[in-house]
């Protein structure tokens, strides 16, 4: 007979990161968690966090284990919460279960709860190993642990353009310069999005839903888990009449304006989809994005997705906190005419505004581009 | 004693395929061709042509094998000459030394020679075996296979820009956009070229010397085997001086004018670097860029490498000349205000030019998209 391997905690650790992933769509405000317990080098129980509300990871997983939890090994992504929220404290469960050791990814990321949890366990005499596959735990829930930590979400901008960095001929005409392959990957960002942030001119020209359509999606999962993004409008102005296209679909709308008395849009307001949010004055009047960010944040958004024209996105980018730019690219030239990725009126090279290479992947026919703002080198 | 893998065709072709690409900087006009000869499943001689006026591969192979060509196999990357040119026929060498087998990868390209080649050796009693990594052995030799069907040398054009598509700031500022290493790979791409065409705007503006820096290449040679693209100056309107740095600069010159009778240049024609070109007169009033291609596809140029501003370059794009687009793209934004990438004036979506994906690599911190024009569905 052969000797099974010994895996190493990396490899069990692997496992509850596939599990966590499995909320990648449907956890939020909470982060994805999964959860692995193993015994005796088998893997004895599973289980991710589906939704809010519902049992965290390792309740799944101990509820699978039964009595052979005890003096097992569990694996966690983020670290066991040790105080009663929606549910009882993880922390307390998997003592109570009898496990002897724990490894943990990431802890909370909250700083006032932090280590917590880890502590819990370790004065109940369980052995606690930390931060293994802790970057890849923490990718994962980037949204909840910039919210969790700075009280902002994570703000990504998605943009289409063409090789030479064009959105539209100058009569505005676009569709389609990406292929099936990016909308449906759109589509993708949007679901794993707690808001969609767009403008009002971008609502005026494109009338766009602003939904996810799980069938368009290529995701595969339980009916019930399926949500829908907040859509966010920016509507500075007070320029949407209510007749626009989003507001007929089902799905809650916050509208961000400067002059609440102005609104014109009614029925959604009536049907109770529609919250105003009155934006803080700003000199240029206009609606102040770190406060609608922070609003949003302070909601339980983690994560953002900006789908707005060459003027919102311009704004996002120059307030500095985007986290992500993804850039989908079409293999084609609309030329000098056509209108610009960005309107950004830069005047030398010092203001340029560098990136950091993220990922960079064909999405069918196009490159996407993913980047990060570079970072500052330490002075 | 472990008996030896027999090797396949393809074995053996690769690697004469790897033996011609050692010709990539120094072969032309000629193409790069490599030699491999192979006697019981072991490689008995090998050979590449160098330069033009020496040894053809199959000369070098054979030399190397000696007498134990009897019998043999020998692996050409393209059709072996049956004529009489600046050396005598390989195919003739190859009956002579009494090679049983030849396999070889493309037929000469010229309509009105290939095939004579491979009907030669048939006629000498030689087995030929056609067409083994055809693909790969043509990609080798792009340039070389267009002129001679076409009467067109291979064109590419390289740019450098920001994610949204700019190549400077409105001041002209644009040092650097690019880092280091898409730099040195341009070195690369002028230094397999056998011409590179600028306009006299960029002449102007940026004064390059358009010389190939053989130290910043990294490309490894032997000395002798160093040489010079030509560099092809488009000065339609007679505006340079002869001042200019690139005239300075030891290498030949071709200057592409339409009223040679106003060209200012006299140091360099009085040194017998720079030959004139007289455009014939197009309704524009400008140079005629196919009859330039035309002219230099004549004197022998099989690939062509323009770098140019914006104005020049949207002209070799919108006369459908251009086989490459080479885009080197640097994680920054310029903004609106910068300068396009084209000056391309489209106006409608059907007027868009759609390019295929034809290699997507990083270079240093750059991005480097290589694209050929969309093919015409065949109707």
């Amino acid at each position: 007979m052969n000797t099974p391997i010994e895996h190493s905690d990396e490899y069990w650790m692997a496992k509850a990161l596939r599990l966590a992933e499995r909320g990648l769509y449907s956890t939020s405000p909470n982060p994805r968690v999964g959860c692995v317990i193993v015994k005796d080098n088998r893997l004895i129980g599973e289980g991710w966090h589906q939704q809010a509300g519902g049992p965290h990871a390792e309740v799944h997983a101990l509820r699978m284990a039964g009595d052979q939890a005890q003096h097992a090994t569990a694996y966690v992504t983020l670290e066991p919460c040790s105080h009663f929220g929606r549910t009882p404290p993880c922390a307390n469960a998997l003592a109570a279960a009898g496990v002897a050791r724990v490894v943990g990814a990431c802890r909370d990321p909250n700083p006032q709860v932090g280590g917590r949890g880890f502590q819990h366990l370790r004065d109940a005499g369980i052995e606690v190993t930390e931060s293994c596959l802790q970057a890849q735990a923490e990718a994962l829930n980037t949204g909840f642990i910039q919210r969790m930590r700075s009280g902002l979400p994570w703000v990504s901008i998605k943009l289409a353009q063409s090789l030479d960095g064009r959105t539209a001929m100058a009569s505005g005409a676009s569709q389609w310069i990406t292929g099936p392959d990016a909308r449906r990957d759109v589509q993708r960002l949007r679901a794993r999005s707690c808001a969609v942030i767009t403008g009002a001119s971008s609502v005026l020209i494109d009338n766009p839903s602003m939904t996810v359509r799980p069938a368009e999606t290529g995701i595969e999962q339980p009916e019930h888990l399926w949500r829908q993004p907040l859509r966010v409008v920016i509507d500075g102005q007070q320029r949407l009449s209510g007749n626009e296209k989003l507001f007929n679909q089902s799905g809650d709308i916050l509208l961000a304006v400067t002059d609440p008395t102005r609104v014109t849009v009614q029925r959604a307001a009536e049907l109770g989809q529609l919250t105003l949010w009155q934006s803080p004055p700003t000199r240029s009047g206009k609606v102040d994005l770190p406060a609608l960010l922070q609003f949003l944040a302070a909601q339980g958004h983690n994560e953002v997705l900006v789908e707005s024209g060459a003027h919102l996105a311009a704004a996002f980018v120059e307030s500095g906190l985007v986290n992500e730019l993804v850039l989908y690219c079409a293999p084609t030239l609309l030329g000098s005419s056509a209108r610009p990725l960005l309107v950004l009126p830069l005047e030398s090279m010092q203001q340029q505004m560098r990136w950091q290479w993220q990922d960079i992947r064909m999405i069918g026919n196009d490159l996407r581009l993913t980047l990060r703002p570079e970072q500052d080198q330490p002075g």
